[in-house]
């Protein structure tokens, strides 16, 4: 794994009986920003605490799943722009610029405004509900074992969150990890986005963390018609998978999992 | 526990052999908007997900750990302002209008803003170190089962954080929970806050979650000298906190944990 992920430093282990000076391994954590350029205009849209690595399918991710831009033929190009903790997007078509103000309205990256969150994840991806999900329980008792097998980061931390995007035959598309599940989850699709695979219709989100409204409302706008998490989800991610007939399970683990939202074969 | 922070949704639970139809309990989540009043200008500073419940505390809380207000008395009402969803914050005393726009800048929550991570909070705080920690193994130890006890919506639902504050000897002042580790934190410490209680000298802020830079900056804003979390740090937090001598302990569990910065008696 690149060595930018992770990083050794010093600790004083207590355990029964025991103190040891040892050395641990942990998760890296940098800001990075997020500018996009466009007809002469530049706007810092983002900051968010991320592991580097994957930072352009973390941009461009962002952008597309955030609704900003809808195809890897907006994007002119994506650098490193004067530092490793910046990344500047630079588009083809210019940005809504409402949707622009909505991000700088909102500081905790939640892809809301205050009044509904349920309305207003309608108008950010004023789309059409994913396609059903035809997903076996037997793929979807697979998918924890295959998950964990591609988090090396958090096998060696502890510290990172892992999401996956598998076919609805258990096949593994991509893998990214990150320390906030968000990025993890923007990783995984942007990078897919890029190579202009998106839609992701007849796949599955495999997330090892607990599935959030947000994480919902990408999967969503990223045309995925199934989310399976480790974690439990929120009764806004419910109500949201629900209304967009995505399908949603939760504690996806030990050959045991809740369907909260959809149906499986 | 109020029924507000729970609710309950039909699922189908899948395990080994059986379907079963059933009821599960989530946790709730919605976003708040935070919205500040002073000298009859107006403004939305921050939309969060989280769970409702001490919302004036989570209001309170994030004002003060964003380093925007520096005392209770700076405060002239909360109030819930025509939605459940929407907390309004009457200041005695303006708010500083650069600060302000740095949270306009950011979206993820992050306190940061691009360049170094590290010299930004030393501006946010602008603050001496903490006190030194003197908190002994015994009492950390202690401390994992004394958070869950009072997890009574985690325990429920699976889902939700929790924070606690306690004496250096191991006392609870307080505990708080919610769907965001931030939020947790917020309303933890906002709630001491609100009692005129900070700086918190002299405690140990125990979290359920991993240990990321911004929690490492909410401690150190609000004076605590020492950190421990259930799960792993990640290297900017174990960064910080060496900067600004705050005690950090990680993988607190089962009898064991690692010092990360600082020392324990």
């Amino acid at each position: 794994m690149p060595e930018e992920r992770i990083a050794p430093v010093a600790v004083t282990r207590i355990a029964p009986g025991s103190v040891t000076q040892t050395e641990d391994v942990l998760a890296v954590e940098e800001p990075l920003e997020i500018r996009v350029a466009c007809e002469g205009r530049e706007k810092n849209i983002s900051v968010t605490m991320r592991t580097p690595g994957d930072d352009y399918d973390l941009a461009a991710g962002f952008l597309f799943t955030e609704a900003l831009i809808r195809s890897a033929e907006e994007i002119e190009s994506i650098r490193h722009w004067g530092s490793p903790n910046v990344v500047r997007v630079e588009l083809r078509v210019p940005i809504d610029a409402s949707k622009l103000d909505r991000h700088f309205y909102t500081t905790s990256s939640c892809g809301v405004c205050g009044k509904s969150s349920i309305d207003a994840v309608r108008v950010i991806s004023g789309a059409p509900s994913p396609s059903a999900a035809s997903i076996s329980k037997d793929v979807i008792h697979r998918l924890p074992d295959l998950l964990q097998q591609h988090q090396s980061a958090f096998r060696a931390t502890g510290g990172l969150h892992g999401a996956a995007i598998f076919t609805s035959t258990g096949d593994l598309l991509r893998t990214r990890e990150d320390i906030g599940r968000h990025n993890a989850v923007d990783k995984v699709i942007g990078s897919l986005f890029r190579d202009g695979a998106t839609p992701l219709s007849d796949t599955v989100l495999m997330v090892s963390s607990r599935a959030s409204f947000e994480l919902v409302q990408k999967a969503i706008v990223a045309g995925i018609p199934a989310l399976a998490s480790v974690g439990a989800p929120s009764t806004l991610a419910v109500q949201l998978a629900r209304d967009f007939g995505l399908t949603l399970l939760g504690f996806v683990r030990d050959s045991r999992f809740n369907i909260y939202a959809g149906e499986v074969l």
